[in-house]
C-alpha cells in the first residue's frame, strides 16, 4: 500500500517511519531535493501546484495525505479528482483560514477569543477598536511559528501601531486574503488536544497536553498536563469530537487552546500530526503518526492511551543541535534529529522523556534544554 | 553519518529505521533487488562478494556493519581495508562456525553441551560414539532456523542414522567445513542474552529473555525470562561482559542459552542484532537496534532497562500474516511487518506487546499467535 504525502519535512520523514513498520511504503512531494522525508522515502521533488509532480505523487498511490495545511487550494482539489485523499482538502481550507477556523469553533459551542475580520486600514481601525486593546493583528492565511502577527499594546501610539501593523503584514504576499484582529487573552496556559478519526467515525483523543513556546515557536510539551481539571479534558474532548465529527475528519487533528480562569477558548486547530504530539512516539501505546496512518489507510485506530504509570515532556532542539556525545548519554532521553542543516529559529529536532514521574520527565528534558546549542554538524 | 550494512533484509531495515532518528543515513547491500531495507535506505543491489558492489557500498561510509554473521571471509576482509568495520570480522568467523564458537565458550568458563568434530563418515561414527546420543550432528557452517542438522536417537540404528546425517549433511555445499556433534541437551527452557559494547569498553545487557521455538524457527520470546534466579541471570550477563572483552567486540551480539537443572549451557551465539531481541523496540529504553548502531557510530550507549513497571512478549509472524484488520484491531500490540512476499517458514513479521503485568503481555500476545493465518496480501 503506497501513501502519498503533500510534504517531505519530519513530519513526512516521522510519519514514513512509523508507517513502515504496517507494511505501508511512502512517497513525499517537496520542492527541495533535500526534504529530510526523502531519506526514508521515495521522494519526488516538485512545487506543490506543479501537475506533472502531483501526478507522480499520486501513480498508483492508493491514499494521499499532508504534512502540512497550506497546500494551494487548487493542487488539493486536482488531488481530489486523482486519488483517494485524507483528510478531505475541505478540512484543509479552514485550518488555513483563521477567520474560517474561529468562527467554526463558536458554531460548535467553544469559546474562542473575541475576534473581527479586516481588509483594509479603515477596517483594520474598526476592528481593533471592535475588539479593543491589547489586541493582536494576524494574517488570515500563511502565519505559523509566530510569524505573520503584531501586537497591539494600549497606550497614546495605538493608531500608529496599527498603521504599522497594517504595513508590515500586508508587505508580503499574503495580504490578498485579509487579516483578522484578536483579542489579547490573558491566559494561564496554553494547551492542546490530539485526537484521531478513523473513516468509520471511530475517535479517540491522546490525554491533553501543556506547551509552552519560547519566542513564539514551542518549547516543550507536557503529557498528561500538570493539575488538570477532569472537567477541562472532558470539554476539550468533547469539543474536539464535535470538531472531527463535524468536518468528516480522517486523520490525526491538533487543535491549541488557552486555559483562562478555568476555562478553556480554541486558539487555532492543524488539521494533521502537530508538534505537540511528537511525545506520543514513545509516550502512548499508539502515536500520532502511526494512527494519523491507521486512519488515512482505513484501518483500525491503535489505543491514544500513554505508557502506563508515566509522564512524557518533549523539548524541541530549535536552531542548532547540542554535542551529540553529551545528548545521547543522557539517560532515557529519546532524541529525534531530522536530519536538517541548522538555521536561526528552525526546528531541527526534539527529544522525549518518559519516565514513571512527572518530576523525572521534567527534571530530564530541562537538562536537555539547558545544553549550550554548540552547533554540532555531527549530526548530518 | 552513512552507515553501510551487509545485508538488507528485516534487521537491516529495524536498524534504518531505529537509527534515522539519530541523524544516521543508511545504505544496504543485498543480492536481491526487493530486500526491504529498500525500503528505508539506499540499497546496492550485488551479490556479497562482489567487488564493485562492495565499493558502492563503502564510497563515502563512515562505518560498515552487518546484519548477518554468514559473510564470505574475504569480503568481510577486503571490508575491513576499505572501511570501519563494526563488529571485527574475526567475531564474525567464530559466529559462523560451530566448532569455534563452542571451543571459545568452553575457554571462557561457560558450560557448552559435550561436543566432538567429524570431517569423515568414519570420523562422524567416532563423534557420535564419543558424544554419545541422543545428539545432534550439524554442519560446523551455514545452518540456521533448524536447517543443517539432523538429530540421533537412541537404538538398533544409530548407524544408519549416523549414515543418513552425513548424506543428508554433505550433500549440500556447506560439507567443506565439516560437521560437529552435539550431545542432546535436555534442557528445561532456551534463555538467551543480549548484550552491547561500546569501542570505548563500556557494556549493556538487556534483561534476560526465555524463547519458545516452532518447527525450528523461534515462536515467541518473553522478558524479562520469568521465574529466573538472579544467579543465573547473573551467570550469563558476566559470561556475555567476558566474550564481549575477549573479542573486542563493538555493537550487538545475542548468546543463546540452555537453562538445564539450574545451571547455564551456551549453544549458540550471534554477532548482530537478534529475533530474540526485537521485543526491546518498545520494551526496553534504547532498543537493540539503537544500542548496535550507537556503539558502531562510536556513540554513547542507551539504557537497556526495560520500561519500568512493564512486562513483553514478542511473537513471530511466520509464513503467512493474520488479517490486517484483526490483527490492528487488538489493543496494544505493536506490529512490524517486513514487506516481505509470503512463502512456508519465511518471518514475514513481528508483534510486541508490553504490559504492566507478565498475565497480560502473554495473553494478548498469545491472542496474536492464536490468529489464523489468513494469507492477507494487504500488508504488502
Amino acid at each position: 500500500m503506497i501513501v502519498g504525502i503533500l510534504g517531505g519535512g519530519q513530519l513526512a520523514r516521522m510519519l514514513a517511519l512509523a508507517g513502515t513498520p504496517l507494511g505501508l511504503r511512502f512517497r513525499c512531494l517537496d520542492p527541495s531535493p533535500d526534504a529530510v522525508a526523502g531519506h526514508v522515502a521515495d521522494l519526488v521533488v516538485g512545487a506543490y501546484d506543479d501537475p506533472a509532480a502531483l501526478a507522480r505523487l499520486v501513480d498508483g498511490a492508493d491514499v494521499v495525505t499532508f504534512e502540512f495545511e497550506n497546500v494551494p487550494a487548487h493542487a488539493a482539489e486536482w488531488l481530489q479528482h486523482h486519488a483517494r485523499v485524507a483528510p478531505a482538502p475541505s478540512a484543509l481550507a479552514i485550518g488555513q483560514d483563521r477567520l474560517l477556523e474561529k468562527r467554526l469553533f463558536q458554531s460548535l459551542g467553544m469559546g474562542v477569543p473575541r475576534f473581527a475580520p479586516a481588509d483594509t486600514l479603515d477596517e483594520l481601525r474598526d476592528a481593533v477598536q471592535q475588539v479593543g486593546v491589547p489586541c493582536v493583528v494576524k494574517t488570515r492565511k500563511l502565519g505559523y511559528d509566530g510569524k505573520g502577527q503584531c501586537r497591539i499594546h494600549p497606550g497614546p501610539d495605538v493608531d500608529l501601531a496599527v498603521r504599522v501593523a497594517h504595513a508590515e503584514l500586508t508587505a508580503g504576499g499574503s495580504y490578498r486574503d485579509g487579516l483578522i484582529v484578536e483579542a489579547f487573552v490573558p491566559f494561564q496556559r496554553e494547551l492542546s488536544v490530539l485526537a484521531v478519526r478513523g473513516g468509520d467515525g471511530s475517535f479517540a483523543c491522546w490525554p491533553l497536553v501543556e506547551n509552552e513556546h519560547r519566542k513564539g515557536i514551542l518549547h516543550r510539551s507536557r503529557a498528561p498536563a500538570p493539575h488538570l481539571d477532569p472537567a477541562i479534558e472532558q470539554q476539550a474532548v468533547g469539543f474536539a469530537k464535535r470538531l472531527l465529527d463535524h468536518l468528516g475528519y480522517v486523520g490525526v487533528l491538533a487543535v491549541e487552546l488557552f486555559e483562562v480562569d478555568g476555562k478553556l477558548m480554541a486558539n487555532e486547530m492543524a488539521p494533521r500530526v502537530h508538534n505537540s504530539g511528537h511525545w506520543t512516539i514513545e509516550g502512548s501505546v499508539c502515536s500520532q503518526f502511526e494512527n494519523h496512518l491507521r486512519a488515512v489507510c482505513g484501518l483500525p485506530l491503535g489505543s491514544t492511551a500513554m505508557v502506563a504509570g508515566h509522564a512524557a515532556t518533549m523539548v524541541n532542539l530549535v536552531g542548532s543541535m547540542p554535542d551529540r556525545g553529551t545528548l545521547l548519554r543522557m539517560e532515557g532521553v529519546h532524541v529525534h534529529a531530522y536530519g536538517k542543516s541548522a538555521r536561526a529559529g528552525r526546528k531541527l529536532g526534539h527529544a522525549t522523556v518518559v519516565a514513571p514521574s512527572r518530576n523525572e520527565a521534567d527534571a530530564a528534558a530541562e537538562a536537555v534544554a539547558a545544553l549550550t546549542s554548540g552547533g554540532d554538524a555531527s549530526w548530518l
